[in-house]
């Protein structure tokens, strides 16, 4: 990671769990807090990153739809004739959810790494990111819950903030009898290998970033792991500000 | 994978799902089977892989007195002085579960994937995996489930068999809230990108494998999965010898 982030620069994100929610239309859970963070960054169009999934027309579609209805426009990245000139004139970007290291991999080899945190770090461009979205938007993809169906060529991440997010983040099932491991066992897992805390983000909860003000909405507890330490759960309204100054 | 394979050599692999199933002590579902396959092989003496967890002393231990108890001697390749020579002079290999991605970044750091396919595929030397040590006896670790905590310097495995596994299989749960994908839909994603059938192995079964000749055995079903296809169901005891053979 090359950029050199000017620290006057103000970072919004908008960093969901995961666009789907039980017992809500698609993206529906998020339809008040999205809106009002698109209208007070002044955003009208939204560039739209489908990477995630194989169909980037139809998964483009599938969003743009929602988001028309609620008075935003919505392009896919893919449908641009230069994928980084469109990052650098973009309003907002979107990144969806989807396979973590199909993304990852597809945003390294058409090098928007660098352009995307370019514009979100030094230029205040909104991101909004939905469960893979929402893991390449952190420190690493090294918390994704995805299957590595193609090897991108680092693990390393847009870097946004300076830690990693679980998203869909599950708790031990009471009385299961599966014994492949908890997502708990997992991340502790990743803390012996890592020392990154790692915010497991619950189905319904976003994490909203205004500089280096980060501030749990939504609906659920967030419950943060970190390096050595008992896990802590935050409610919804939680200042995790002191998560970005690692 | 530089190793020429010669097709005289009889290559014998116990490929587990999991050492832990519901209702059993640690590695007891499969004592009857493991033990039989020892002894068939004549195996007195087991060599133990302990890569994927963090501790290795404590892990060669655990599986260790198991094996013991069954009659069977069990070192930890870690207590080596040269782990490449003490694999080359191996009676059986056993690599246990854990992580799958830090179990094949080891493998490669140690020097060991080659010279493990080695003694499998040119020398008959028995291979015992389960969970993780199935997943990376298989053509890549592109199906493990485990969380990506270090980054590999491939997803290509050790190839003992020319398909994939998912071990650890489940099946979706009926009326289910969570909205992560379900392991099939994880598997499709796969054959988006990738060619390899996948045997979905559910914790209670095993591949075992004489030569070319594989058998699903066990207490559950297995669920294949090949590109472009239905998912197919097979029983215990079935004969999965076509997929030696891709």
């Amino acid at each position: 990671m090359n950029t050199v982030l000017k620290m006057t620069a103000k970072r919004q994100l908008f960093l969901m769990s995961s666009s789907a929610v039980h017992g809500y239309e698609y993206l529906q859970h998020a339809e008040q807090d999205l809106s009002n963070y698109f209208k007070k960054n002044n955003v009208s169009k939204v560039l739209f990153v489908p990477y995630a999934l194989a169909d980037y027309d139809r998964y483009t579609e599938k969003v743009g739809t929602v988001l028309k209805r609620w008075g935003f426009d919505c392009e896919g990245v893919h449908s641009k004739p230069d994928p980084v000139a469109a990052v650098r004139e973009a309003q907002a970007i979107y990144i969806g959810g989807g396979n973590t290291f199909l993304l990852l991999k597809t945003l390294y080899d058409r090098g928007l790494v660098e352009p995307i945190r370019d514009r979100v770090l030094n230029h205040s461009v909104p991101y909004v990111g939905s469960s893979a979205g929402t893991n390449v938007a952190t420190k690493s993809i090294r918390t994704t819950n995805d299957m590595p169906i193609v090897y991108p060529p680092s693990f390393d991440a847009l870097a946004l903030v300076p830690f990693n997010i679980n998203p869909h983040y599950l708790d031990p099932e009471v009385g299961g009898t599966h014994k492949g491991e908890t997502r708990e066992e997992r991340i502790l897992q990743f803390h012996e290998q890592n020392e990154a805390p790692v915010l497991g983000l619950r189905e319904g909860s976003t994490l909203l970033v205004d500089g280096e003000k980060a501030t749990l909405i939504g609906t659920r507890k967030a419950r943060l792991f970190r390096q050595g330490k008992e896990p802590e759960e935050f409610e919804a309204g939680a200042d995790l500000s002191f998560l970005m100054k690692l």
